[in-house]
């Protein structure tokens, strides 16, 4: 392995007592909390895209960073130069997983064969690098988006040809993802969406997702692959309108099509917000729904109406989110992906050891947070009271549909019922939740 | 019947000749627009709430209108009189139908059994003035949020005695609207949402809400009601997240307690903005899902966040909207509802009368630029053609499920599939609308 | 005064040990932050309105709190009992100051004179207690929102009746704040700005409200009035568009009609966002245009559009802020006052106080977080090295005027300039601002 | 000049009868509307930068349009071949106007000097071109934006050497302007702005940009430019605060600097919705403040937050800026450019034919609605009429400063005023708007 960031061996835990920027403060892999290391509860990656293929363009300025791996005229050599960036980093960051699209780690190539080829040969690779590493492949997923063949969509496009295409990609990222030991398989429909509906046949573009998606579960099965499959939401951009909008659209979808035992849900952070709901919303209705996943650990800024991929950096948020995924019982598959990348005047070669390690200590935070929530039980106990009377006569028999409409009507008026307001408490529970965050 | 608008006849038709405000310029309900008169097509209705029950009052200020039937200290003569001005309005505007919560027309009185007879003798009342007037109902419903007791939700409450309290008011509204003729009944989940997650149970009350559905779904068939079932879906206000967020969050929780055959949507325009999305998309996406119902036909304002109901004066906006539902064979027991309120400065007695009619003209050139847009063909045939290949052998061996995802990529590797790039022509295709709506 | 909150004693400091939820944890009056008290850092602000004058009413909603002060048949009455009430809790809240409205405080009566004997009455009532309970006035303010009168604007009235209306009650409200020792007046337009442009005159308003700022600078010599004027800004609700849109807009205006120098803004953090603005870059704004003047510290909600006015509970956002002031050496005459409420569904009698000490341990929290920022000195260095070429030749000769554009043109070939790229080093410094807060 | 769109001549006036979509329906430069032609009242422009210089690309895809004069090796040769399509099309489009940026037509190179002779070469032959089809310069501008060296600002960078290569770029863009006979000089502070507050000095930015301001108005009188100089407004994007957010931002920081007769703004449709502005608004407010000059006529998508640069394709809308325009007296040496682009998918050759031929008649069909609305002459009267009593005793007495604050109290005292309450007519104004654009 070449050493591109020579002035750095590896990032560890010296704890808050430490000026080393670099270093965690508050991330120990090994410190138990709730009976499970923190490792194991967060189950940290990083993305092969924003930190390894991004360029530093925006839609107004042009690339800033200047990679070496960028410079070759060989794709293939840059390529190679890449992966070992990759893993140096990977490693030197001390996570566990990282994730990647097809086309982040193999050239397109011009013809499908090439594609496959290249492909199959930086497979051989990365899994000769994570064998190196110990570093583990959290989730494989398929770039059907960035070609201007997907430009009206991949699974959604009008023309059957781009949904093969996709499907093509789909299967040698799945074959890929499966053959490093990808812990999930991930499908972000990128274009899936219309740009106006004049020119959009939505049920039509909506059985084709459909279809799609079904290949996808039942090819699953056919290689194999045992972990788990997860549709990342997000609203728009770059489309006008994403099919996957959010996580109760996607519950929807995956109902019609009779999926939701089968696919799960990757939430991304800045996606949710995009949608108009908190990162807490998503994740919490996704567990409401059964379909939780795995998270893409950014942020968002609460002023822009665009997806700007910041490293999380607010415990204050992510505590929420921790508490909402402890108290559903942790990750299975899934883990905390950072889909995050330093801003584009980032340019010293260390900003992403800065980007990433505020994140680990951010979100290793939270989970301790969280987990003084789980213990201080006032949270838990005000809520369990709050619904105590579900369990009660009245209750118990409306859910269990043992009154009709007009009964529970006619016992209103036989009881003349007056409820007696209860206090929602919502200061005091904020308060209690400030006391886990700050002492 | 009193004369409380006592400048004012009836609202006719007049054409575009006309210097009357008091007239229509583009509805003329006999007119015959693809086969059915325009008052067929359109169906509109005008809301009792907004036009008599709103005092003028806004959330930093209070009542500017000072009406006469807000006047006595006895509620139940102020009802009668409300409803004397209401049917007056009614028919003067010259619309088929209104549309009513229980307790815009009757008080809700000091005690069930109190609210109940009032219902009873307004629901006696109106029936008469339809008769009278010739004037009938679009829908009835029940307001579950106003009083204090909902203020933490109806169906979705902690309390079941408040769920309790909700289905007695239904099974009420329910009956009055189907004495009174009623073609829908509608369910807006004013608070069924939340206000912090911190002290909600997301699964139990999506069990609850589901539970209720269910149960208003069995009291329908019980008292014989033939109208539509209906929700309209809101994302925020006065909550932080409302249940039935939007039209695809609907279909998933209908989906998920087997309602989805049973209910159909009531989409709001300005609930549509309010979620993120255009009023087309929702309408469109209703219609894709084979949930659409009926409309709540008003504007909200593009830089503000609450609910402004404004009344509709966008012909551009509604063409697109008529158009997706004439594509779709038109209303059934829809129609257009006014969910629209004057402004707080309205202060004049027949500013509602100018609302109304810029309302009425703004949707009866809707319609007749939307028939333009079918007539005109270009915009079917382009989106049919769009889509041409999927009648054509790999598209239908897709989706009839013939090819596997691998045998799909394998005939992409084979034939070294290039898709041909395609224009999705959207300046064309806005240009044949502009043309559709201004010749 | 008699002892509504029977429960309560009085709210003081007791540290992070305690389990006390009516105790502060973190705000230490007497504790000397970077050379004076919490308390004289903080001057913390109970407002009137939303605490003892709001029913728990919202646009959907009845109120929801019965007060017994809103019981009485005689205003005065209920205007004496709520200021027992008020002054109760500010000193058992433990705060310096209080902010009122005049008809907050005092019943507006059925004519101006009515409105200037209860004003003047009531003015003597609270000069007592405020010497009674040591609570001091943080600022006055009128009320010329929420009478009907005001529906189309105060100063910004097409009738000039209106404007002398609003006038009177700035007159008598400067006076009762005078008397009262307040050390600021506070003017928000609540509706200086415009439901529609097609009735409204922009040129003409502006003027209006020019003048009438005009007249109010004067009015406060003539008075001898030494407190500070000062403007809150709001971008819309409940109008569409409000004249005093933000900070920027609001420097603006005082340069067009000369006024910069004689008022200054009070930010409020839910106007900021909004305005599409953070509360940090509203302070930081207003720093750098030397017009801060005071803060109303809430929060509103990320999603939502209107203004919630919740209590702040971001200890990560007030940091930020409380970092701006610091470095501007701290308020004057400001200070941080609560215009925030409760819930509607915190109807519990002690919500109330959950709200205020959660608030006031946020705001506590981040002044010693922001001191630990100044303390750390790397935030203040790197921006200071980042600017430092500015104090160098060609910096000080172009910032000085000593070179044209084309002069600098040509030092630009002459030197075939290629500046050097440089980190902005963004991640970095968000994590010692994390350092500050988290350890 | 070669004919690149060679199934096109010219785009004429056809009238609403046409069945050619490569035709003007509404706009017809000779017509006279108000006294002036069309083409006088509209002054139409387009831009080099979307038209010929965007490949197609967008934040998750590569180039969709391949385009054959990005495709030679020779940075020179591509600018040359397309000025070739850029006059053709201008020529073809039949619009008096183009507007470019430096390095829209001529290749940055590799040093000061080679940027210097590119742009020098290039500028004589757009002088040619315009000589030989007619077509006059709206604009120039600078785009001191998309080199990495502006990451962190042009005249607001940490560097005074990148504030030096801005002015190099702009003294150079500005003789370009100057030798091709540009109407106006325009400055649009792509990266003016900042990404966060921590590594950012607002006061010492803000002195920057004031000096650069400074420097470009004595530049344009010392080369003796006699076109006006323009300020785009743009809230964020790229960056996530810009300096020149929207107009009364601008207005404050001219009036800061001394500057507010001297420059003015160009306003573009899709900056003012991000600015969360209505596009009339900041039309209305820059013509209050007296500083309108021109228009980016384009249009955003309300439901997204980015700048999607959509041609203008709503009457409605435009119908109310031009409204504004006609009762300024119209543009001076401002026009409509289109700062706009065909969408991704629009990969037709003719497809920016649509674009614009839809976005001029949408324009010129607003204008002759605009014209209609004057000459209905309704809404100007009851605009009057509203504001009447201030030219009455009471009214000129506030303004002309002969009463002070107190006197107006007791005016209002002894005459007991109850100010009599009017209606806003809001519905009844939008209907006559309607009544223009619709019949
Ligand atoms: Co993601
Ligand atoms: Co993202
Ligand atoms: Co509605
Ligand atoms: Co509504
Ligand atoms: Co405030
Ligand atoms: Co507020
Ligand atoms: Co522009
Ligand atoms: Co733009």
């Amino acid at each position: 392995m070449k050493h591109y960031y020579d002035q750095i061996e590896r990032i560890n835990y010296e704890g808050t007592q430490t000026n080393n920027p670099f270093a965690f403060r508050h991330y120990n892999p090994e410190q138990i909390i709730l009976g499970k290391t923190m490792a194991e509860h967060l189950r940290f990656s990083i993305c092969y895209w924003h930190t390894f293929c991004w360029a530093g363009t925006d839609m107004f300025g042009s690339g800033s960073f200047n990679y070496p791996w960028q410079s070759s005229a060989d794709p293939l050599s840059n390529a190679k130069a890449k992966a070992d960036v990759a893993f140096e980093f990977f490693y030197k960051m001390n996570v566990p997983f990282y994730a990647f699209h097809d086309v982040d780690v193999a050239p397109e190539g011009n013809s499908i064969q090439e594609y496959i080829n290249n492909l199959s040969i930086m497979t051989d690779i990365l899994l000769e690098k994570q064998q190196q590493t110990g570093v583990k492949l959290l989730w494989g997923t398929a770039n059907c988006f960035t070609n201007p063949r997907y430009a009206a969509g991949a699974a959604t496009n009008p023309d059957p040809e781009v949904f093969a295409c996709a499907a093509t990609q789909v299967v040698h990222a799945m074959n890929a993802t499966h053959k490093l030991g990808g812990q999930n398989y991930v499908l972000w429909g990128g274009r899936e969406g219309y740009e106006t509906l004049l020119n959009t046949n939505l049920r039509q573009e909506r059985e084709q997702l459909g279809k799609f998606m079904q290949l996808v579960v039942e090819n699953k099965y056919k290689i194999g692959f045992n972990g788990t499959l997860l549709i990342e939401p997000k609203p728009q951009e770059p489309t006008k309108h994403q099919y996957d909008y959010d996580v109760a659209t996607i519950y929807g979808f995956l109902k019609q099509f009779g999926l939701e035992k089968e696919i799960k849900v990757n939430i991304e952070a800045n996606h949710a917000t995009l949608a108009g709901h908190s990162f807490q919303h998503e994740v919490a209705s996704a567990i409401a729904l059964d379909i939780f996943g795995s998270l893409d650990a950014n942020r968002g800024d609460p002023q822009l109406g665009w997806d700007t991929d910041q490293f999380p950096n607010s415990v204050e948020e992510n505590t929420l989110v921790m508490y909402e995924i402890l108290k559903s019982g942790g990750f299975t598959t899934g883990g905390l992906n950072f889909d995050a990348k330093i801003r584009r005047q980032s340019i010293d070669k260390y900003d992403v050891f800065h980007g990433h390690i505020g994140a680990i200590d951010t979100m290793a935070l939270s989970l301790k947070c969280a987990a003084k929530m789980i213990e201080d039980k006032r949270l838990d106990q005000k809520v369990a009271e709050r619904y105590a009377d579900w369990d009660k006569n009245l209750g118990k028999d409306i859910l269990q549909g043992n009154m009709s409409l007009q009964e529970i009507a006619q016992y209103s008026l036989v009881n003349n019922l007056q409820p007696k307001a209860r206090s929602g408490a919502q200061e005091q529970l904020e308060n209690i939740v400030n006391k886990a965050i700050f002492g």
